[in-house]
């Protein structure tokens, strides 16, 4: 039966909530990935020390895998001081900037983008040498949020040109053509973004499980964003952006957004790279890149898939919580091997 | 109290459906309208003349006021005979064709918008005098649909000169523009295209009783639509696509598209056009195009409006069926005087 390594695989970018959620999903991701950069947007957001290591532990203990690294991030606050930043430097990956209310539970985000209000907080952090992950939306019409938002990357790329700055979650061929643009701008792109368009949200029956912040774009959006990751792009990194809500929240009326795709994102990328015959390039696509960009070691972790069908479950349960994953019920061609 | 009355108001595109559906909706579309033009697309289709006459006399039965008038349509079919639609001629007001598959029950639909294949029976058409109403999307990406079957209408309307064309529920500023640059095309137009875009569907959380199709656009195509209406452009009426889903299929993954809005069509609208200080052009809009451009006689129905709040209901319920209308459970400002 035929095999597939991957050494390290990393999720860049990972929702893993908390409480009862939190056990649901991280061993979810533990089973399957050897470390994840860790989202800061629970209620509240992670903004000091205590918070951070105390979540850190949390998901520990949630993973019960000692084989799983979390890279922590801070919630973007425009009042960190140097010294704050200086001392919680070695337990973070990066800092987490949204624009307030663009997505879920980032009511506190930044009010303004506008670079000299940000400036102070911004030069500490590229004097730390602190990298700045991004939600790069606007607040203007939905399919235009991340085309609107470029000129504030490149206002950043150009005003901190030490800052690593990565445009999380990119979905549109602008994003992946400004990557060439700046040599300190970075990209982590979902695997649902590598599949899906607005016509696989809305273009038949509405399909809310589908529906996700930045909304899926177009045709043309899409096949850029696939070719950046069939490539291995070496500014591009695989980071799920997998986010759980429970079911009755997505399939209500003010369905929330997130694709939850933890437990399946190997075995599509797997089916996927396959598919374009980039079978080659996957372990960079979704670990090398990260290592080399962020500058990570990472123990050797490796995940061995095999080509044999994987029924997606329809759902995942722990006690009162549960998520329902893309492509719930349907038969996928690659494994997991136990 | 401020007044306003509507003369004859008609909406000229209605989804009745049939059985307790029909008997739910019907009486909530004639307490408020003179009359309506209305689909054919149960299932199976209206294609006969048996069928039609059968589905007419159980709207009225349904509806139980013989102050309303339904102007019937049929299902098109590219081999109908010259005898037969000269024969049905009189009991319909109009055709409407359908590409398969391009929404609610339209499998039966055009396989081909091709002019030479669709010809023989358009020609026909043409020399009775019967208008043809057009669902106009093709099967491209959401957004770009009806864009991209404005080529289509333009064959259609050089092909067939005297043929009356009318572009059914437009949304974009480009059908708008199609309106003035041929003599024979004509439009309809909903309220909900007057009132949301994408960003109402899918900007903030996910609206399924907001998804319709075609999908509503972006704010210049709002824009346009809303100009072409306040104005009362001569060659646009008002059809509200009402199109009623039971609740639960709504609310659940694989949304209906439709957006059930007969019963407060009227309040909105005059909300609607007294804000834009646009008031003296709503009967125009609403039934004197109409009149104009299907040349229809029809009888004196006055319905008064107060300036009186409105409280939507949260669900219209009849037996085991019911409908969640646009705006549930909001307040509006005006009320249909009883």
């Amino acid at each position: 039966m035929k095999e597939f390594i991957i050494n390290n695989p990393l999720d860049m970018h990972l929702h893993l909530r908390d409480n009862d959620m939190l056990k649901l999903v991280a061993p979810l991701s533990a089973k399957t990935f050897a470390g994840a950069l860790i989202m800061p947007n629970l209620v509240p957001p992670i903004t000091s020390k205590e918070a951070l290591l105390s979540y850190k532990q949390r998901i520990k203990e949630a993973s019960n895998d000692n084989n799983f690294e979390t890279f922590m991030t801070l919630f973007f606050k425009s009042d960190y001081t140097f010294d704050f930043l200086k001392d919680i430097k070695d337990d973070i990956i990066g800092i987490k900037l949204y624009p307030a209310g663009i997505t879920t539970n980032s009511e506190d985000g930044v009010s303004s983008m506008d670079i000299e209000f940000l400036r102070p907080n911004l030069q500490i952090m590229s004097d730390l040498n602190i990298p700045l992950c991004v939600h790069g939306e606007t607040n203007g019409f939905v399919m235009d949020r991340e085309k609107e938002f470029m000129p504030t990357y490149e206002a950043l790329a150009k005003s901190f040109p030490k800052l690593k700055i990565i445009m999380e979650h990119i979905t549109t061929k602008e994003a992946v053509l400004l990557l060439d643009k700046y040599d300190n701008l970075y990209a982590s792109v979902t695997l649902h973004h590598l599949l899906i368009t607005l016509d696989d949200l809305a273009g038949d029956s509405l399909k809310p499980h589908l529906f996700c912040k930045p909304i899926a774009k177009r045709p043309r959006d899409k096949k850029a964003l696939l070719k950046a990751a069939l490539k291995a792009h070496p500014k591009l990194m695989f980071g799920s952006d997998s986010a759980p809500h429970p079911k009755h929240k997505k399939e209500s009326c003010g369905c929330a957004a997130g694709v939850f795709t933890s437990p399946i994102a190997l075995q599509v990328l797997t089916q996927l790279f396959e598919k374009h015959k980039c079978l080659d390039n996957l372990n960079t696509f979704v670990s090398l890149n990260a290592q080399k960009i962020y500058n990570i070691k990472i123990n050797n972790k490796y995940i061995k898939l095999i080509k044999k069908d994987f029924k997606v479950p329809n759902i995942y349960e722990y006690k009162n919580e549960n998520v329902v994953p893309m492509y719930a019920n349907e038969t996928l061609l690659w494994s997991i091997k136990e």
